[in-house]
């Protein structure tokens, strides 16, 4: 693999940056990797495990002089951050994320980017409920979609340039506009996680049923829920607040729909329910068939090792 | 291990039953299994593939002489089951079932077993999203809980019996009654099914986004729901229909929730939703200690494979 870039500036060092920064390593994607986290401990922990070439103790020592500039921090903090860096980012560099929302983000990072520097947004579609800077892994991103969302006008070789990264990366690229992005997430990803989260909420407030045995019974469907409801707190507020107006029309439709299911159930009309439940069943074989999953009974979940 | 039964009756054979019959055979359990599967086709894989030791061409045949009698076919259809396999049953045999509502399946099975015969129902907690006859491996219960369910003034050796044969598959066994076995399963399976069914059918429904799209950027948490969602359809339809009011109860208590999510999102108070996410964490961590599910990220899917 060649160098893509000559230096690439990691700020926020969670799950997404630390993978980054493996699989950079890995790939020989950059001559030298820094890194930067606004917690001191987690500055700690990168040196500690061997994170980046260097971390650095702020983010303008970080930028400097890079190539790349990658904003691993949650939405809700990227304007300032943004506007905190724009001074030390060099003539001809490129900014891009890996926020989960791409609308917000761009108006918030856009004003700050100096003339001369390329901004193209991204954001890779992987990541696990670990967190922080010791969940990353060089394989994160490999055979994951990597959206790519320039605002129209932003130089092509800067883009060619990120794709070729990410690519580098393991992933596949696509390209869309943050509209369209924010929409499709908002199905994807957005919904299903607030929905995650609620049914945990609701089994952890009922009261006639204990969280202890929650916890034991839960291998009939609700640990899936539990593991996508356990991730980032931080991460997944700035992401509602952010796609507010997508995941509030997704959450709409899902709500009609549970409606008219339960609907269904009330009136016993299997018919309606066995019909919908087919159907849903295509979806999974899709998914499998574009090496999105595997195929392993329960995500292959330790069956292989008895 | 020793036997626990001579002879064994495994009636309907998905997912649940062939699991049984290997563990069964795996562990020396009972002298003889027998199955029977009312459609033709599921007997001929059945025999294909040397499940059981005999496989029956009527469930009278497969039940005759059997000294536990397991009924193992969707809820909606075990009462006609029993009524039907009631003439053949073997005075002090043990009728036990392993449907996923406890309540209704009493009402309907009870009233059809003979005096001098014992009825034990139970309900195994665990299942992939695959099923029929090649479903099944002798692993399937390892570890997991079988909950059983019996009446009032049942035969306590029945019981005991029936709980060494669950032991000796792998499981771990606990009794409750059966109101509280469906409102507890109400919140572990039956009302996340519903809602992964629901969220899968939004997804499949929006004209704004595609299904290919779906199914390629489904990494970002939505393909854990097609998991639950591409379980079987009658199994579940019948699930629902059965356990009518306790999944009710639920979901009302779910949409209640989702709701107050909601006006948070809609309202930006970001402290609501920190706060809620941050405690939805601390089940996901109680489940893992709980031996219930693993600690790899994203379940372990595959990344190990690498």
């Amino acid at each position: 693999m060649t160098e893509v870039y000559d230096r690439v500036a990691l700020i926020g060092l969670g799950l997404i940056a630390s993978s980054m920064a493996w699989a950079i390593k890995r790939g020989g994607l950059a001559r030298e990797v820094t890194g930067y986290a606004r917690s001191a401990e987690t500055r700690k922990i990168a040196r500690e495990i061997g994170l980046c070439d260097r971390i650095c103790d702020t983010a303008l020592e970080a930028v400097e002089g890079a190539d790349l500039v990658v904003l691993c921090v949650p939405v809700g903090v990227m304007g300032e951050l943004a506007a905190e860096i724009a001074p030390a980012l060099k003539p001809g560099a490129t900014v891009t994320d890996v926020g989960s929302v791409k609308a917000d983000v761009i108006a918030q990072v856009g004003p700050h980017i100096p003339e001369g520097v390329h901004f193209v947004p991204g954001h890779p579609l992987a990541g696990t409920e670990h967190s922080g800077p010791r969940a990353g892994f060089a394989e994160l991103f490999e055979n994951r979609w990597c959206l790519l969302v320039p605002p129209e006008g932003t130089d092509p070789e800067a883009i060619a340039k990120l794709r070729r990264l990410w690519e580098g990366l393991g992933a596949n690229v696509d390209e869309m506009d943050a509209e369209h992005h924010d929409l499709v997430l908002a199905v994807t990803s957005h919904a299903p996680h607030l929905i995650a989260y609620t049914m945990v909420g609701v089994a952890d407030d009922l009261r006639r049923v204990t969280d202890s045995e929650v916890i034991k019974y839960s291998a009939g469907g609700f640990r899936d829920f539990t593991r996508i409801a356990a991730s980032d707190p931080t991460m997944w507020r700035d992401v509602f607040l952010s796609n507010k107006d997508a995941t509030l029309e997704i959450l709409g439709r899902f709500t009609e729909e549970l409606f008219a299911l339960q609907r269904a159930i009330r009136q016993g009309d299997g018919a309606h329910l066995h019909d919908y439940f087919t159907r849903t069943r295509a979806i999974r074989k899709g998914i499998i068939e574009a090496g999105q999953d595997t195929d392993a009974p329960d995500f292959g979940r330790g069956w292989g090792k008895k």
